[in-house]
């Protein structure tokens, strides 16, 4: 078999096998930003996630997505990759079904295992904002559709041959085909399902929530971060020493970056370094390079990631006020910075820096150009990825029920849902305990102890 | 030096580190299913089983499985890969004394060093079965063994030119040679050893005992999960891009298919959808596809993967009411999967799908060829493992003692066998604890509070 | 483009990604062996550490590293890598003005990512020793200056073309230029810090200060050692199978070599193997062979890992009774087992084991030749950074101060510092509480309990 063949598989399954550690990523992002009470249901949905999208994207999602078809979507080889394809085959020696991913030059299980690692990511997002009050089951069915339809369909439009890819929008590893995706039907189960109980009071206070172990979180976003690596520089799906040694460092700088501006701005704003801020901030800066990390230079991308850092902070703040309840700030993270970096290749872009040609950006001489065919993709699969999420959303509101009870929230999902508890032996407060302002008179208002045994 | 070297050695590093890397994921998974007064030894058996499996498979273990022999036992080159051996030449150009994995090339060490992490991976799964009554040394001595002698054995048999390769049995990646020669030898420990204090009482009741941290566990899977990536795929020994893809998917869909399956078998029996039973279910469809993982298609490997997760879920069960007390199911998983995997290599093979000629299985027109073979091999590997080593843990028991004392297990191994505990400051329940049905009455009765401090 | 570069540069990035993934490691090995009380900073320490040292190195580390110039600091293209460099071109071929790293053909920016992950190994290494009593503010700004000036000016004498390496001194992965320089930083930086509050009591008594999670610690030490496996074999910097397979062989066998050495001589010293020896003990064999991994042969370094094991637990006890209050080892761990790592170069290395004419050590029939250029290399090295350091950590006392008051000591840096906690809703001893000999007294003397919520 030719060399090359076997260079780009490796790189691109060991890259994919990056991208699988992320599900581990979110999982303790997910469960250390919040309450103890509900651990065992994070986790149950962070695993679960992962293989209701692998199902529903080998059985349908691949197809809608990468098949041949219209601008819109994916007509041929729908079903379990039971379409014609001659991979590793590439350019012209490519016959198949699967055209619009024929460029990389890798098996077609290679192409399929990269992509689903993305989808799953998609999926996943969702899951940190509807966190503490959605149903189990109610969120399996949403992945399900995330991951046979919605993500499909707008990774279609960008990845998969379809109208924003012709029209010359870029994104490099899916700042918006992954991260606002998420992002978007994250923000649209947030609305349907509402805030959780004691987080916004009636007198218009807002009561900080923290989470149950920063440890988890912080392994959760180390892991994130490596994750990444395999995310953006695996992106090339090919063994391109050059690209791929630019995109990591854009990737990292950007990460830095991010972190140090999201530190410094939550230490002016709130006084002090806060750990989530930092923690977040360099989720914005990985999430903001992932459109631009190949378009860019190193210089820009410390810019990008610096901006991100900024923009994440003020926008969990932001969301906060404006009463949209999402407990590990997954919105400002994903879809607040995936559409910035999005809009950051119109911006920064320097044409043919990694060798794709995307003309230049505005800061770079190319005018509004590429900038304004960004724009339109963000709009674009921001109007379909909200309505449609917020249609979905609201079906299984109707048929099955969104909100696990307000009995069942109080005393936390993982009784509940599961039947179980993450740390039985340890003592904690009790789960019904909210943080509001004055610990002592709630407690004692309830007429409970604020010692509860091993929840 | 030739390419193709170059290639199949980075690939099958790489897959080591990963096989190494799946030391932490055991550890995480024993001590979270365990009780938090017990962790540091769990820790502390997790750490130091890889080194001493490094040490026994390096001064012996390695010679015995693939030094040049009979078809029961290596005979040369015995000792600290003393042996000749110029490897990477393969084929006939390779001369020396390791011949039966000549046909991998890649440098000796690099062989070695991967088929050390297999060795590990068997002898650290009898560490959760024989978990929280123990005694360390004891476990010691019996790793040792496993490592030098019991694994490299069966592994002679199967991969190192023995009389069951010879016989035409197929193991992958290990279903056999690693999961159930581990799971027998933890069987028969836990029959040596009997069941915990407290896990089953004299009017016949089974008391559950959860395990002290979810999140911790889960973490050990996902780690589990991405080191199969590298057991699978690795095992190719080779940089081959289409098997590599397939055993890559293969093994990620025996996996989503058995969490699917044993979290809705759970869901329907215990009523709700057990995280414990998720965890497992992901563990026992990687086990049952690594020895068909290159033989059976993928659709296969979904269905392989749905049995196995109702499999593993009947198994704890039924384990548990024969008395058969397995802290973390490490039976049901290892050794029952891991039959059943062996098994459906004669059930599912398809002839040379990825370049192996397997012949085919029973449902793909091979008829009982194939199976048979597979079945004797589960027979012979099981018969060998499971006396061998009720003859090492007896011969332990009767020398040093397997077991600490009742007043040393009640409070935890962690004081008896290491004088440390591993949360010194959290507040917890009682170590003498067990969670009985009635906590308050039990309290009571022992005249303490429930509250402990730091253990 | 050549194969040759390709696989080099696969082979770069994916053991930079390692070794990027030991500062998950150092967090979770720094946050576990410290209390509860400090988690939050710990993890903000390590998380930021590596963001800063990025930010130092891009804009100027890796100039005075690697740029040319005189043989104690380079002096071309200092500035955000901006010097001429035509890499991947190798030996002739090359022009620029990196030359000193021109042996490696890989891209500039793999070169740079790969150094930059080391100076961030630097940097870290000082986390430990300081923690639980350090100011945020005063620990960033000495890891920019050990970024941009104290590392790269050592690393400039041993791998930048500088004094030491052409004086003959070998140092393969960085027993000294990353290990020992991290450890000699730390000792300054203990000095000048001074010991926490109840460590050590007027009466003389020295108060085990246990870490609050072992769990994670253990976590922490699996996550160096597979990082390890990028840090030693990925030295080679090129896709030599030969090398990377000695070079994994003799990293793992040293290290287990060291565990099994450290848990018996903790055994017979303490009475019973602890744990936290056991982890200690694993990373000292892994500083041990950094420098000779390459140089020796897989019975020297089990010989070396199992003396390094020794050597750690004598060192931990030795520094503990002269009072250098080290939390987690760390000058224990990289400082001593670094300096013998590069001692042990002189003893134990082979000529040209893996290729490099190192010439024989003491061991081998060399003389004292190597040996004695080692020692020039440890004491220069080490006079350099430690009075350096010295210098630094006494400027940051002298203008912003460098130690939190007694009372958020007493308290906590999480709070002090972050306005944070990291297990918010787990009950926990008090803050203050020091475990002392005689806990109840100590409380009932304070006239609190030691049941404190949420900290």
């Amino acid at each position: 078999m030719e060399t090359k063949v076997i260079l780009d598989s490796l790189w691109v399954v060991l890259a994919a096998m990056l991208v699988f550690f992320m599900n581990l990523g979110f999982a303790l992002v997910e469960s250390g930003f919040n309450r103890a009470k509900n651990c065992v249901n994070i986790l149950s949905k962070n695993f679960i996630v992962f293989a209701i999208s692998s199902l529903g994207f080998l059985a349908l999602g691949w197809g809608f997505m990468f098949g041949d078809g219209n601008p819109f979507v994916g007509l041929q080889g729908l079903f379990f990759l039971n379409g014609a394809d001659n991979s590793p085959a590439t350019g012209d020696a490519y016959t198949g079904v699967y055209s619009a991913i024929s460029w990389t030059g890798v098996p077609l299980l290679a192409k399929f295992f990269f992509q689903l690692v993305f989808c799953g990511t998609a999926a996943t997002i969702v899951s940190g904002a509807v966190a503490e009050r959605i149903k189990y089951k109610s969120f399996i069915i949403f992945s399900f559709v995330m991951a046979i339809l919605i993500y499909p369909v707008v990774g279609h439009w960008i990845w998969g041959g379809g109208w924003l890819g012709q029209l010359g929008m870029f994104d490099f590893a899916g700042s918006t085909v992954v991260h606002s995706v998420g992002g978007w039907a994250a923000l649209a189960g947030i609305i349907v399902l509402g805030p959780r109980f004691g987080k916004y009071t009636r007198d218009g206070k807002i009561n900080p929530i923290p989470g149950h172990n920063l440890s988890i979180a912080t392994i959760g976003v180390f892991v994130l971060w490596l994750g990444w690596f395999g995310f953006n520089p695996g992106s090339t799906m090919a063994a391109d020493p050059g690209a791929i040694a630019h995109v990591l460092m854009t990737t990292n700088t950007a990460a830095i970056a991010a972190i140090l501006s999201a530190t410094a701005i939550s230490w002016i704003i709130l006084g002090k370094p806060d750990l989530g801020m930092t923690l977040n901030g360099c989720l914005a800066g990985l999430v903001a390079i992932t459109a631009p990390c190949a378009f860019v230079s190193v210089s820009s991308a410390l810019i990008i990631g610096a901006i991100a850092g900024i923009i994440v902070v003020l926008s969990v703040i932001f969301f906060d006020r404006i009463k949209i309840d999402d407990p590990v700030g997954a919105v400002s993270v994903h879809l607040v910075c995936g559409v910035f970096g999005t809009l950051a290749v119109g911006l920064f872009a320097q044409d043919a820096i990694t060798g794709v040609a995307t003309g230049n950006g505005l800061f770079f001489g190319g005018g509004l150009k590429l900038f304004s065919a960004q724009l339109i993709g963000v709009l674009g699969a921001g109007a379909f990825v909200f309505v449609a999420s917020l249609i979905v959303w609201t079906l299984i509101k109707a048929i099955m029920g969104i909100r696990v009870s307000l009995q069942e929230e109080i005393e936390g999902l993982d009784i509940g849902e599961h039947g179980n508890t993450a740390y039985p032996e340890f003592l904690t407060r009790k789960p019904g305990y909210t943080f509001l302002s004055n610990d002592a008179a709630v407690a004692s208002a309830s007429g409970k102890s604020l010692v509860q045994e091993g929840r």
